[in-house]
């Protein structure tokens, strides 16, 4: 993996062509168009991802009708220029002490129904909402869900590395010691192989020891891991600006047979979801795969989150894999498969891999074992 | 600096206190409560931070008539339910599959005007409108800016520390050799710097060298400094949770006529502008006195940014100093004084101190010489 050659840039034709993508998406869905905030939505569309995220407007608007413009403070013009998709676009800058949202629906129709990013500020979607009252606001994940979901084969290929990457660091964890050490000196060598085998963000490093491992949101901390322990670790982050995110229970020395039990239905769980997975098949029905097998099992109230979610430029994002999604799933799309079990005060398993769509069913993009792995 | 005693941690009775303080100022505006999205808001009223901000609903619902409560998703609500403010609140969860608006409904008037955090995702904002199309929001920089601004003693004592640790990282910084390095060579200097005098989080480290100088949201790049150049300064994150964040502009051997007296004017601007601050004065006069200077030397055009901005749990936040700001300064509040000059193609200056507003004008958190210092 270290020797693996970067893949090239996204080139301003990319970056035009996404944006074409999401303006035809967006009036085939009958809106007037999209309103980007900074973020994973304008990361995709143009490559430009400002310093920080501000109080300070920018706003990138997408119509079928016009150039793609991105409404920016006059100050983070130069950034703005300067990023890959720039070519593709228009700008209109706005200094402090003028109304940022009298500038931006300059761009709107005055009785238009926009998609906008998820994360863009509530401030921001007020501040247009009393600028155009009569301007209608939908969400993209309500409105155009699936505007990133579906991956090309630069896209596969980023995620594909970074899976890989991820695989590496498992296998290396699996030597170093665990009894006897904190949770976050685990999650430190996470964080530090993530990195070595070339990961430029380290999103998450889940390392959930015994009880703490029965909380699917835990972090990482201060308990020093013992013999015996079941350990949920989960962990991931962007390489090339793409997403890795996987899981695997592993055990401190022999597993008790309540923890070989809960884990081999896990497996068993993640197995059948992942065969289910084909072009066609709901978002729902991995769902209802995954959780019919834990609940036949006993379990059912024990798996607390949906079965999966969509990974990209971010670690988290459509499709999801969720009770009432009835999305269909589509070739490229690419989603995490991680159902788990959490015995209260006991101890935690999740197995978790991220899956592509293909033309006829399902390919992993980890591919380490699933088999219960005990550590020193 | 290293040896100054951290303060102790805020209670349970501090964040109890901020929760009300904030349900009187809401009612006090006129506003049914305040609802507080993850973020900056979420810290400073109950010192819960998720481990990260996603799609899944957490929102903080505070009125003068209930107990505060927590619309949490039921996987997070362990960590939640261990936040130093948890003991001051009701939780209600909700699991995935559900709709979470729903569930935040029920808290909610069905015709009452709420304050909302800026940041709250337009996704959750667009979803609180549908499920109670009756209810209005307003941002909590439009409705109730200075809810976090005017500072407690226990604040300023660590506003006043984060400040201290960036001044000895400028005494520093002026010891390392510049010229011949590169900018992001020098910022990763500042970095270290920080974390090395007690900060917990480093926002930014800009370098802005000749000509990047004249950009100001340029933060570090490949340029490699030269003799003669004009560099600015400015950095600062988080120390004991709250900001610091500080420019000076230097010179690499001896400045040139005219980048001495571009900075001589930046001086005096901040100077005035410190000295025009006390309690009762307008946010929009201190930017004037600053602009008034710079304009009468010829460079107006050449300030493109507001004079400065609030600090506090984030390095950004109202009282903002800038044209058409009409709120009165009050004992308490901290915020920069940043007047600058931007030489397009050429080079910048920026001087930056946080202050304080005290009871009859006011203190700087930052000391360090505004002289035109020289580095090597």
């Amino acid at each position: 993996m270290p020797n693996a050659p970067a893949p090239s840039s996204f080139t301003s034709a990319d970056y035009a062509a996404r944006m074409k993508r999401a303006a035809n998406a967006a009036a085939e869905a009958g809106l007037a168009g999209v309103l980007i905030a900074p973020g994973p939505d304008l990361v995709w569309l143009t490559g430009y991802q400002p310093t920080a995220i501000t109080e300070r407007l920018t706003l990138l608007v997408i119509t079928r009708e016009q150039t793609p413009t991105l409404v920016v403070p006059r100050l983070e013009r130069p950034d703005a220029a300067a990023s890959p998709g720039a070519s593709a676009l228009e700008m209109v800058d706005w200094t402090d002490g003028t109304d940022p949202y009298q500038t931006a629906t300059t761009l709107l129709l005055a009785n238009g129904t926009y998609g906008i990013s998820d994360a863009a500020w509530a401030m921001h979607l007020l501040g247009l909402q009393r600028a155009l009252p009569d301007t209608r606001y939908r969400s993209l994940t309500d409105s155009l869900p699936m505007l990133r979901a579906v991956k090309d084969d630069h896209e596969l290929a980023r995620l594909a590395a970074a899976g890989a990457a991820a695989d590496a660091v498992y296998e290396e964890i699996l030597k170093v010691a665990f009894a006897g050490r904190r949770e976050t000196d685990v999650a430190a060598d996470l964080a530090a192989l993530l990195r070595l085998f070339g990961h430029e963000q380290v999103d998450f490093t889940v390392v959930g020891s015994g009880p703490n491992g029965a909380n699917p949101h835990h972090e990482a901390g201060d308990r020093v891991i013992q013999p015996g322990d079941a350990v949920v670790l989960d962990f991931g982050g962007l390489m090339y600006g793409y997403g890795s995110d996987t899981s695997r229970t592993v055990c401190v020395g022999e597993p008790s047979p309540e923890i070989q039990s809960v884990h081999d239905i896990v497996k068993r769980a993640q197995q059948e979801a992942f065969e289910a997975v084909r072009p066609g098949v709901t978002c729902q029905e991995i769902d209802r795969v995954a959780r019919q097998i834990i609940s036949g099992a006993g379990y059912g109230e024990q798996f607390l989150h949906r079965t999966g979610h969509g990974i990209g430029v971010t670690t988290h994002e459509p499709p999801y894999l969720v009770a009432g999604e009835g999305q269909p799933l589509v070739e490229g799309m690419c989603f995490s498969i991680e159902p788990g079990v959490y015995l209260d005060g006991n101890f935690g398993v999740r197995i978790e891999d991220i899956v592509t769509v293909t033309s006829d069913g399902a390919r992993r993009l980890n591919t380490t074992s699933h088999e219960l792995r005990t550590v020193s």
